[in-house]
């Protein structure tokens, strides 16, 4: 998905004095502990958990793909069918989206290069930790995150035979949907994907304007998670876009700048984990998923995502928020965008 | 209840710029009709109205009271029982709290002179359109409205012999908790109530900290809502605290200032319907319920209420909001106490 798109109304600006305090408010009454629940909740509990909007763990949620999904098992459903991964020559990117420098040093958003290789090309990659050398100097990362609901998309909800899939023949290891959250929310998944990557790929820290349920398959994920409220800590500002590509015949991938594109919002911080990258009013979680885990992302939370063990395998349902009611109008004034700077001016440092 | 608390933690004030943006966008995004449903919701179905936290009018929910209660069955049931009933000489009152004039013209917010009687006295004032005779000059209205949970308290769920109630004869007909309501919320009411009035008892506009599920059992309830966001629309003011009372041995009822009890923040607006009692950006809501129909009232939401019919009698019950994850502190930031004048200034023209 691309980047949330809260901010085009233009909301006037929240003062510091006010984040501040919602911060502080936030944390005084929420504290920093994430809920775990032992198993799935009942619709009710759900919807319960989305009005309180904090991330909870979920276990036992037991989808067919968690004891079938081996690399044969893969291979073999997929043998043919040639699948869309994104390629980044230094493993950072958000979902394929991230920041790096460009052409003068400047600072792009931009977006990975797309290519169609075999699952078993993918998971040989992935598993040996190295992937497809496009520079001598920095190994490329592959990480399949084709993200718009490469399982199922919303069209499958209103024609299910108009619903293509690069992934088809793995569907019947996928519910389309998950009753407990489409009972509380409502309505139907707007997008079900399929993630897979190693430890190079890392995903930037950014916020999507879905309610998403996030399932862990193989190895750990692990989730840095910020509330909206402290969205105003990650220092957003204005970029200009680019895509990875090749410039000429070499393997090597480039920054090559958009000139049609719109200029995008992101954080600038590129590793919330790192000490000093947030002011000391951000109180970050730390949450790890295994294989099995589900964790119940809500609305607008920032996430920066890395995963570890030799290939991480993980599924997601995307839903549309709420837009009725105060909570679409709060996260639209959180984000407010009056006072983004761009990212390349001259008091940048990076 | 006394006077809503959520702005003891005194947040800093939201500007007008932002008031305005607010409402505006609200009233966009959320229109000016109010939701009917034919039955009542399921668990699943009343945590997402929570969520959205619009007034909803719910048919079908239909409990003893409703069939049994005539006035021969209140007064045969409730023989002998002396009953709590709010006096005010001149029937306006909020839940018994209201804005008078007191010593020196100045502005009070007046809690009623309560009194005891039967069922019987009271139903017979009430039926005849006139009541005790306080004042040669203005009629004194009678609102049962003791609102601590008059039928069931929240003592009643912990230790059901211990909450003893001048209206247990009529427990039998009222249902302690709404399943659906119960479920969707993980919790038991905070008090159950029973209210009785008619058209001289007007309740004054407030908020409650309270999601309110309210049932019409006779006559008819006129509500007029505002949404939590045009709370700004109502100019609060602090006022000092009085009651009324009996100042020599005649039956006339005074406000009495309070020695004592703290000064209380009240909206200035006497009557929203009159034209030009609110800025052109408030945009309430109207809607009436007849006997059998229930109103689902969010937390923060205002109400100025009516009632028709010779006597109104209808039940509530109150149950505690969340208060984890931001909608609590987004009420309290709305409700911000930074700017409330005094309600007795040199430029009030009152």
């Amino acid at each position: 998905m691309a980047a949330l798109e809260l901010d085009q109304a233009a909301p006037p600006s929240l003062t510091h004095d006010i984040v501040r305090w919602i911060s502080q408010e936030y944390h005084d009454m929420n504290g920093s502990s994430i809920q775990t629940l032992e198993s799935p909740p009942t619709a009710a509990e759900f919807a319960q958990l989305v009005h309180i909007s904090r991330p909870v763990v979920i276990k036992g949620f037991h989808i067919p793909a968690l004891k079938r999904w081996t690399d044969d098992y893969l291979q073999t459903k997929l043998q043919g069918q040639p699948i869309s991964v994104a390629i980044t020559p230094n493993g950072r990117n958000r979902q394929a989206d991230a920041l790096a420098a460009g052409p003068e040093g400047r600072l792009f958003f931009v977006e990975p290069f797309v290519e169609k290789v075999s699952m078993t090309c993918l998971l040989e990659q992935l598993n040996a930790g190295t992937c497809i050398q496009q520079d001598s100097d920095d190994l490329s990362a592959s990480y399949l995150q084709s993200q718009n609901g490469n399982i199922y998309s919303s069209r499958f909800f209103e024609s299910p035979n108009d619903d293509s899939s690069e992934f088809g023949a793995l569907r019947e290891d996928v519910p389309s949907h998950i009753p407990w959250v489409t009972e509380a929310l409502g309505r139907n998944p707007d997008a079900v994907n399929l993630w897979i990557g190693n430890s190079k790929s890392i995903t930037s820290i950014h916020s999507d304007p879905y309610e998403n349920i996030y399932t862990v398959i193989h190895g750990s994920k692990h989730f840095t998670l910020l509330p909206p409220c402290e969205g105003w800590c990650l220092q957003e500002r204005i970029y200009p876009h680019a895509v990875y590509g090749h410039t000429d015949n070499s393997n090597c991938l480039s920054v090559i700048p958009s000139s049609d594109t719109p200029q995008v919002r992101w954080s600038s911080v590129i590793n919330p984990d790192l000490p000093g990258s947030l002011p000391p009013e951000a109180h970050p979680l730390h949450v790890t998923l295994e294989a099995g885990d589900t964790l119940y992302l809500p609305v607008g939370w920032w996430h920066y995502v890395q995963q570890s063990g030799p290939t991480t395998i993980a599924l997601n349902w995307w839903y549309d928020a709420e837009v009725r009611g105060m909570n679409w109008i709060w996260l639209s004034l959180l984000r407010g965008s009056g006072d983004v700077p761009l990212g390349n001016d001259e008091n940048d440092t990076r």
